[in-house]
């Protein structure tokens, strides 16, 4: 874990010649990811992207630097109720004076109006619950794209099922909480059912943005958010719903005190961090807009990347896993220099 | 996610007549843990429990509360080579004085001497690789009164694997590292092999203790340690020794500012977190040892824990996963009031 020394290694791989570099050890994940052509990059549109400022930390408020966390919101066909929601209530500037009520050790940081009492402005609409999960229509056609492209370089699935040295391999993925699990336009899903019954959802990893909400059949209005600080509450996974992920800033929420009170819940108005505002990308001047691409995750170099996820051949490893959990292979997602 | 609600359940559930629970809600796992019997719980002994007190926060230093965090060391047979030496290392009090010198998000904070220098005291060893695993033996005889305790009373394995509805059912778990996992005196483990080359491990779970190294064939010698703030980096399993977990007080070390050097090293000597004292719990006053016990993983409660855990069905859930990965079923662990 002394990873010292491996960084060096790493670049000391960069600086070689090329007829060199064929005896140098093998990448590892972050560095196939950082060698992965422009092509393989894509950009995130501004408009799925949300900026939260918190009020700076500490006494000294002015000399503080700024608590910037960057929200990527989920594509179609995924969770659009809520993030139709959580774009009106960022155009209402509705969380501007809001505050993060809640940190729980290994489980969310959430967020959203402490009061309870302050009214949302005019369209929210209530979402149902059976758009927890997504059907065939838009999933099938991308993922006949995917598919096509996997099969063009010959390559299989991601590795998420272990493949060696297990005598009973089976089609299915080794993941504990459902059938199937994989990678759709840079996020990580999951699967079930069978034929038209099959839906796929979006899955709880770490970072992840859900939706706070009472019990059934309340389905939250978007208004309270929480992120995931934690190993991955996979039971929470089609009991709320995921409308994105953070994508920076995250140790501004990972590193908050945590709450002593019950769940996590800050006991006293003074421990709760102000929000300044939330905005989508899109409503801020263009010089402030923060740019961010991600690997595509249909391409062949987050295929190599994935592999070494789960099998690391880099010098500090010594006993490839041969597998990996799908939140344990996070998708790379990189800021893009102006 | 706003669980205000069911922590009012809860309470309500335990409030009511014998008459009225029939039809109260199912429990939650915490409350199954919470209602569990006192023999099914287990005295961690003083002897495996290392105290560590971390200087106070802030400025006004005499005022802040203290960061105390107690970890326990695994029992036999894992890893015991790296645990007599880190017992050494306490009776030596040689992290007296040394820092946390890394945190790095979603990932590990560690710690030791930042020098690198300081001599270590006479009789530590030298630990081989074969030792991040364990073979037959003490675990076999184990393993054997644990079947036999879960056949007398009828119930099979932890669900570690989905039963239903996949029409898939295999008898090996649905891990993604490997072929088995399971739960042995209070500790979650993987295994892996045949017949006399079957070997087991202790698992990265969030909290858990690992034992930092240089590369291969370094194996760390138990001065520089390390735990897991993050996702289970299980693919550190047999690549780095577990060695034990964080039972009280994680949040003093997971909501430490992240570092911004590489790997998430400090990058000034001003940001580290100094060590007060790292003490073996035998070797403070008898009033200040510490007193905590888990529920055996080997008693019907735990079985009914786990099952809660992958199959949650208290008012919150509406979708019960049908299976939990290993570091999703965190063994319960609590302070003993004296």
């Amino acid at each position: 874990m002394k990873h010292r020394l491996l960084a060096a290694a790493a670049a000391f791989a960069f600086s070689l010649p090329v007829a060199a570099q064929e005896a140098s050890p093998p990448l590892s994940p972050g560095e196939i990811a950082a060698a992965a052509p422009a092509s393989d990059w894509v950009e995130i549109p501004a408009s799925d992207l949300l900026v939260m400022d918190l009020a700076p930390a500490g006494k000294a408020k002015k000399k503080a630097p700024p608590r910037r966390v960057v929200i990527q919101l989920m594509p179609a066909p995924f969770s659009q109720g809520w993030i139709g929601n959580i774009r009106k209530l960022a155009a209402a500037h509705w969380w501007d004076g809001a505050s993060i009520n809640r940190v729980q050790d290994n489980y969310v940081v959430q967020w959203g109006d402490a009061t309870e009492k302050k009214p949302l402005p005019g369209g929210v609409a209530v979402v149902p619950e059976a758009d927890y999960t997504s059907g065939l229509s838009e999933w099938q056609a991308r993922n006949a794209e995917r598919d096509a492209k996997r099969q063009s370089r010959q390559t299989s699935e991601i590795p998420l099922q272990r493949v060696e040295p297990d005598p009973y391999p089976d089609w299915h993925s080794r993941d504990a909480y459902t059938q199937w699990v994989d990678f759709y336009s840079g996020w990580p899903v999951a699967t079930s059912g069978y034929g038209l019954d099959q839906v796929w959802w979006p899955v709880h990893c770490y970072g992840m943005l859900g939706v706070g909400r009472n019990l059934s059949p309340d389905t939250g209005n978007g208004a309270e958010l929480y992120t995931v600080i934690g190993h991955a509450p996979r039971h929470l996974d089609r009991n709320i719903a995921v409308v994105g992920r953070v994508i920076a800033g995250i140790e501004h929420l990972s590193s908050l005190p945590r709450g002593t009170g019950a769940l996590g819940f800050y006991e006293k108005a003074e421990e709760r961090v102000p929000i300044k505002s939330i905005r989508l990308a899109t409503d801020l001047p263009a010089p402030s807009q923060p740019k961010f691409e991600y690997l595509s995750t249909e391409s062949e170099s987050f295929t190599k990347y994935a592999d070494a996820r789960a099998n690391r051949r880099d010098p500090f490893f010594i006993t490839p896993a041969g597998g990996a959990d799908v939140c344990n292979i996070p998708v790379p997602v990189r800021a893009v220099s102006k």
